[in-house]
């Protein structure tokens, strides 16, 4: 049964967000319906703004609607890091530690050749344009410790490896609050290989 | 930390949908920058047009963006029935069932006096209007199994008594697949009191 078009259209276009099911779509439409449709409206013109306007930074290829992002035009970073990672998610998460001051590279995804991502889409040209910048001193790579960011990271290193520069990759071990006996043997294994001289 | 005004004000308006937090508002957001964006235009506009164009059935109160919904322009459902609902989606629940092919009243609410939800509020005037059609023979008060939803049926039930129409409520007990023993007590005691002769 249906309810009316412009209704069935709402609940199959919520469809499109990651982890929102039939039934999921069918209380958000009525939700919004209900309850808050200026709401609904500042949504899809957020939908609309962003979709249309939103492209990538031409320095460091994370999200922005302007040539360069917030964190490329802050001139108050450290200019001679610089750190890799997949996504920019992962940008905010280590922003959220507190603890880096430097510039990032997003990739925007990791080497999968099946998937027909090769060096081209995670914009290895790019970031050997971004690597002949003198000030950098240390590359950072902080892929995800998943079997395509390993080769990622593999793949990158040996890019950099002959720009002369310090070359470091973010450590894998117990994660804080892990009791050992409850950490996979995984985890286990990289903590015991990465072990720190102390 | 920022992304970028129209990335982070995609995330902030994400968040009016029920069940979406931060971090799903973050992924929902990412993803369709990523890999969706015509599907994020196509919800743009659908809500657009929703939430512009659509509003509640003249004659049994559900959303619709024309004067009478497509179930109450149906010609070839029993006139003779009523079945009152709170929701639109009470309405779909029913018509899965595929057994009922009378027509609607959904109150689109329940009586909530501390909320400030009254008579008016679900829509009495109309009902009356509606009970008015000399057609209808039976009236099913299907409202949900609550302290509120109780409340509700029993105003109803008082509109109605005087009209000389047969009336109804759906039968409360013990659902399909329920075992006894697993079923509560207030399940088990409703089941009893309704018992069917047979």
């Amino acid at each position: 049964m249906a309810f009316s078009p412009l209704i069935d259209q709402l609940i199959d276009s919520l469809r499109c967000l990651p982890g929102v099911g039939p039934k999921t779509a069918q209380r958000m439409a009525f939700y919004l319906l209900n309850h808050n449709r200026d709401q609904g409206l500042q949504l899809s013109q957020s939908l609309d703004h962003a979709m249309k306007q939103v492209g990538h930074c031409n320095q460091c290829r994370t999200f922005s609607e302007t040539e360069l992002c917030q964190l490329c035009t802050n001139s108050k970073r450290d200019v001679q890091l610089l750190c890799i990672v997949e996504t920019p998610a992962d940008i905010l998460a280590i922003e959220q530690t507190g603890v880096y001051r430097g510039y990032y590279f997003a990739l925007m995804g990791r080497l999968s050749p099946l998937d027909g991502i090769g060096s081209d889409e995670i914009g290895i040209p790019q970031l050997r344009t971004r690597l002949s910048d003198n000030h950098i001193k240390e590359v950072i790579i902080a892929t995800s410790h998943t079997i395509e960011g390993e080769a990622t990271a593999h793949y990158i290193s040996e890019i950099v490896k002959p720009l002369n520069l310090k070359l470091s990759r973010i450590a894998h071990g117990v994660p804080l609050g892990g009791e050992l006996e409850f950490v996979d043997s995984g985890t286990l294994a990289d903590a015991l290989a990465d072990r720190v001289i102390v």
